[in-house]
């Protein structure tokens, strides 16, 4: 394992070549078959699995780091590599492999009246900054996606997890040497300082957009500092609304399951809106429902009065929270433009949900709630790439440029215009 | 015509007011009807018809502020607007008008094994923030591309176009009270402060994307000082490179055209690349054709041995260089992978073409070339929003994320996903 550098100057060179190595290995990757990098995917699995004690024991060594550096157990546990989630990683890779490639998709293809034609083809980004946390399986996954879809990527992992990420990387990079990919097609950054970062974020000319992952600070911190596009999840705060023309027992599974199937995901509901006209009818069972689960629930006055237990009232704040936790904010609304002000104002854009009968509302509701995915009769809980059918995530983007809503390979690609023609000029 | 602001507490706190409009009437643009936004379009083109007057003298007034100000004469020509600017202004809002609407439209809706049914719909982006220069006839463009594809828009326009601009302004807000739309979809900066600029680049709450448009040095200093997404357009280094097994005809007539049609536009050709193998057969007539023409050649080495006449010397320099002139550098390559090289390395990313008449050449070439339009056997003047049947164009992007090469009302735009179920919850 080679020496983690120290050196702010040497860091600087270290970044520049890094850049440099990626932006030459993109230009390759873009020509090649798709057969090639499925190879390349399949390869690293091998070499993993035929690694794991190597990977274990450096990890062990990140370990250890982190109990002397008094790190959580929540982080540890998310640090630990163990057989089963090596597995995971090698299924992973086997998993991105057999999806279906999307560089090189030409669509569109039309004649013009002047006799060109014109269409789209699908190409990669180029190089993909992805700058991640604690766990060490990002940096396959990460790497997977960014192969599968033809990018270069540079990887710059969280500092307490830098010997597990290199063990990783080591193994990539057999990987793709093994099968002729150019060798620095995935490369991760091998320094704790986190001057690398900021570089990383300042590097245009070597990299076309940084994906974050991990905690909020982390996320605006990077989309305030960065010169280069970001696609970036911020909040997850869901709502659903719950019409008076809803089917009662639609609504009730609908809100039990988007508030309490997980409750530290990004798509878990956080403000449940109830028409008035259905509130009685409809709240007091979701209130004792969610009770029995034990989530505390804070609500508008209205709310207060409806529901049978005493409610902590719900604050300004309240509603503009992401709680990712047992607690739930409800509201009742007069109707459902209410509602629709209440998400469009409060919301974050990430998912929201109507529970509704009535057609013309749903079609309403779906036209005008500003979101990344907006749900008639679905819990918030399904916004997600796998249950969207994308096959892999490589996060979700609460943007509205480029990706919006789960990102999976195509999100990872743009398209450029391809134009044939027979010597043909522009008068 | 309402005062300039000067004093930049009032410049902050106007251009707040200005966000908090847009971004309400944003809402409310996203749930109206083509139609709605269709009258909008006709009313306005009325009414500037029937304001003719007013807005040549208002423009009048920034002719003669502009000649005091001792502005260039062909920065008076652009701003100059007289009955025939304005007719193609009202020309140019009907046109917009007839054009598909991109919003609202639904596409992919797949069922997934879970039972809900997932796919996209197109939206409007939100708030658009227009940064222009001197032409006072983009008001009007921006607008219409603006209001067609459900956006609120923000326009700041040239200080040398103030008044022209106000008095442009003052028809389309008369054209949306008139039909009803939000009287804020659409507003036009009214001060000559720099600040404002600064401002809008900066409220990331109430502008989702900035488009400048305008010189190179604008762009930059815009994509720099912007905490809120850029569509953006730098340089135009256009490459076109004749393969050896190029038809000598269709090589001379795309040579010819990509240079000579119009030099000051992005689109134009200022490399020539050229296979050795052909160069001495096809060089000397496009060398003879340009100098007729009063093209200025630079060429590397082998080209100064192929040419007949006396070539200066092309430098490191002219290859990074989009002239916007009637120069041309050329270079001989040994072969097409040597082509694919340069363009990548020196070019712009814009729009580069092959002269091949061999399938596989081509098929490689549109692959490996970086560029937002990747043309065989056709002139980079084809690259236009018109040209590809956008029926529009704000602008042409070298990005690569979100729009590629024209951007028209589809680049306005973004696509959330919709998910339908019947009470589906997630296991």
């Amino acid at each position: 394992m080679s020496a983690v550098l120290q050196n702010t100057n040497d860091i600087e060179q270290y970044m520049k070549t890094l850049g440099e190595q990626a932006r030459q290995a993109s230009h390759l990757m873009a020509q090649l078959e798709p057969e090639a990098r499925n190879n390349a995917l399949l390869r690293i699995a091998e070499i993993i699995d035929s690694h794991r004690e190597t990977i274990k024991s450096e990890n062990a060594r990140d370990m250890q780091q982190g109990k002397v550096d008094g790190v959580s157990e929540a982080m540890l546990d998310r640090l630990l590599l163990n057989d089963f989630r090596i597995d995971a990683m090698i299924e992973g890779l086997q998993q991105v492999s057999t999806l279906d490639d999307p560089v090189g998709e030409i669509s569109d293809m039309r004649y013009r009246p002047t006799g060109i034609q014109v269409g789209k083809m699908r190409v990669p980004l180029g190089v993909i900054g992805i700058i991640y946390e604690s766990r060490p399986n990002v940096t396959i996954d990460a790497a997977a996606l960014c192969l599968k879809s033809g990018n270069a990527s540079i990887l710059r992992g969280g500092k307490e997890a830098i010997h597990s990420n290199q063990a990783i990387y080591q193994c990539i990079q057999q990987g793709l040497i093994a099968v002729d990919l150019p060798q620095f097609a995935v490369q991760v950054v091998n320094t704790i300082d986190r001057s690398a970062v900021g570089m990383m974020l300042n590097m245009p000319e070597s990299i076309d957009v940084i994906i974050p992952r991990g905690g909020k600070s982390l996320i605006e911190r990077i989309a305030n500092e960065s010169s280069i596009p970001v696609i970036k999840h911020l909040d997850g705060v869901c709502h659903v609304y719950i019409d008076d023309k809803a089917d009662i027992e639609k609504a009730f599974k609908i809100a039990i399951n988007a508030k309490t199937r997980r409750y530290g995901v990004c798509n878990a509901m956080e403000t449940l809106l109830v028409a008035k006209d259905i509130a009685e009818v409809v709240l007091p069972e979701i209130e004792k429902e969610l009770l029995n689960r034990g989530v505390e629930l804070r609500g508008c006055e209205r709310t207060q009065k409806v529901c049978h237990s005493e409610l902590v009232s719900a604050s300004e704040e309240d509603w503009y929270t992401e709680y990712v936790a047992a607690i739930l904010s409800i509201k009742i609304v007069d109707d459902m433009e209410q509602a629709i002000s209440h998400i469009n104002h409060y919301g974050s854009q990430h998912t929201d949900a109507i529970v509704t009968e009535d057609f013309t509302r749903a079609r309403q509701f779906m036209r005008a709630v500003d979101a990344s995915s907006v749900m008639v009769n679905a819990s918030t809980a399904f916004a997600d790439g796998f249950e969207y059918g994308l096959g892999a995530e490589i996060g979700i983007s609460t943007d509205k440029l480029h990706a919006r809503g789960p990102v999976g390979l195509e999100g990872l690609t743009s398209q450029k215009y391809i134009v044939f023609g027979d010597g043909h000029i522009r008068s």
